[in-house]
């Protein structure tokens, strides 16, 4: 059973006897917030009762936080979910993905025979999207997946080529997927989601997830939003019911509730990310000027391995298209978790 | 929105402003157990890890209480996840259900295309499989599911037929889908369960769930067995990776660790079943003898609202293809709870 992700400390665990400082996830490093924890544990009390399968109470509290209607959400357990459901709806014959990018998508889109072009994101250009990107956009193109910022570059998109490419999608009669969940991390996320032209687009659909941003991947937890009733009531009926457990539900409710985390989170992030940036160009790793909460870096000596001997977990990128095993990602933590990981690569590379 | 299973809770709370009774769902009435709610406050502390993908403590641990290899285990979000994942793993093209049956196989094999035979259950039959369901399984079959004890009937099939339907799968070339959810709660589960086949038959697929012996519905949790590893593995790459939450993972191995609590409940339903049933025939409801911890029944009165203005959630079995709005599904739940709908149906028939 080959494993292509971050995350796996339970094979660590397994291997090595202890738990793992995770550098292969990019969930906050501040932990599940204190709410989240005690609505689970209250939640713990009625879990003989079926979850809502409407999510009502969640998306009634996500409305509010998105400023758009309940009837625009639809909540998954977690975003792969609707990854998922979005190939198993549409049956899409072809779709347009980035080379790299996160990898379920292909995943996803192959378990119903879809052809999937991928547009080069090369090194040269920083990993960039070029407005070339509108011409892998055809008439044959059903739906393009964009993770914004990407999955594993941390790179954004200029709104302005993104509208561009949300009209030529809505031109030729395409979807667009946006892949949001990492753009609560941005500096400044609202300068970038693509949420205001929900109602104008309803080609477009928006992915997003509490996993990452509230610590919470553990209790999978994610939505989409699109201005489209009937696409979204496709993918609530392409696969099973109750997929959104009581337990999530409740952990939602209460993550909307948190005021001070999130800011708390993105000023830890922002004060992180060009130190932690800096230390790894400081030793001769190439580093790519990612904007969310991880960082592409490169290195000529294989880390993985070494650094699990130090008991941290580091994600290589070996496994997406487009990277290789010269490639890796590392997730923004806490500072005192930050200098454990530059301690380790000091070592290391020596 | 439509919602065609019981369980609608939160509908209820929406509407009436109070949590109902509810025996619309079949779940365990004696409550989530301790050790499963203790370890769901446990798991809470770290729900910022990413679930074990494997489920590699929660297999080890159903190894032993199903006595088979863990390699032939795989979790799902609920039973209902690994429905829709073996509609689009096999991408069967003609199916054999019964009718009644659970409604998700159908709505699973749909997603896919696959035309879906219904074998018919009878009142005049008592709604029991003859010999003649094996002239259904035809060289054209690709899949079988049969639920057993037959969902919302609550009627087993006896082992010899079953393991004929077994042979006759074998020889067409088609799958058997066993779903046994509901098996721990004959007074003989041993007797039952065509877990010994397994080895012999990998065409053989046998599901279960934690939802409702372990009255854990709002955590989403229920496996497949098979001793089929690719036709396993092929229903683990058919949908999303992390698809079992950890806190699910937690829940199911404290579950298992559980003695009493099945031993406790299956004593309740065998008290409570022959009871609630002569109760209900002595109000003048045809009962059918389900030897479950449900019981399915006639009125000529409809119930469901009547009831649910008394705070009782019923389940219609309008939906099920073979009933109508004359049939209802009632849970067994505790002395005290059953008398109470005993009390209201009273009320409602007078």
């Amino acid at each position: 059973m080959e494993w292509k992700h971050g995350g796996d400390w339970a094979g660590f665990e397994q291997e090595f006897g202890v738990p793992p400082l995770d550098f292969s996830a990019n969930v906050s490093p501040l932990g599940v917030p204190e709410s989240v924890k005690a609505a689970l544990r209250n939640t713990a009390e009625n879990a003989d009762r079926y979850p809502d399968p409407f999510c009502r109470a969640l998306r009634d509290a996500l409305a509010e936080q998105e400023r758009c209607a309940a009837g625009q959400i639809l909540c998954g357990n977690g975003a792969a979910d609707l990854i998922y459901r979005i190939a198993w709806a549409m049956k899409p014959r072809r779709a347009l993905v980035t080379a790299p990018t996160f990898s379920e998508y292909g995943a996803a889109l192959q378990t119903v025979g879809c052809m999937v072009a991928s547009y080069p994101l090369k090194p040269e250009n920083e990993f960039r999207i070029g407005r070339n990107f509108l011409e892998f956009i055809t008439p044959e193109t059903d739906v393009v997946f964009l993770c914004e910022p990407n999955n594993p570059t941390g790179l954004t998109t200029s709104r302005p080529l993104l509208l561009e490419i949300l009209e030529r999608c809505r031109a030729v009669g395409a979807n667009l997927i946006a892949d949001e969940c990492f753009n609560d991390f941005l500096d400044e996320p609202e300068e970038h989601t693509l949420r205001p032209w929900l109602n104008e687009f309803p080609n477009l659909l928006i992915l997003k997830a509490f996993t990452k941003l509230y610590a919470m991947a553990g209790v999978r937890l994610g939505y989409a939003l699109c201005s489209d009733a009937d696409w979204l009531d496709s993918l609530r009926q392409a696969g099973p019911p109750w997929n959104v457990s009581g337990l999530a539900q409740a952990a939602g409710v209460a993550a909307l509730q948190e005021t001070g985390y999130v800011q708390r989170l993105r000023k830890l992030i922002q004060t992180e990310r060009p130190r932690l940036r800096k230390a790894l160009q400081q030793k001769g790793l190439g580093v790519i000027p990612g904007e969310a909460n991880y960082l592409l870096f490169q290195s000529w000596i294989p880390l993985v391995g070494l650094l699990q001997k130090r008991g941290i977990l580091l994600r290589s990128c070996a496994s997406y298209e487009g990277l290789n095993d010269t490639w890796y990602r590392t997730a923004i933590r806490t500072r005192e978790e930050n200098e454990r990981l530059l301690a380790a690569l000091k070592e290391v590379l020596q």
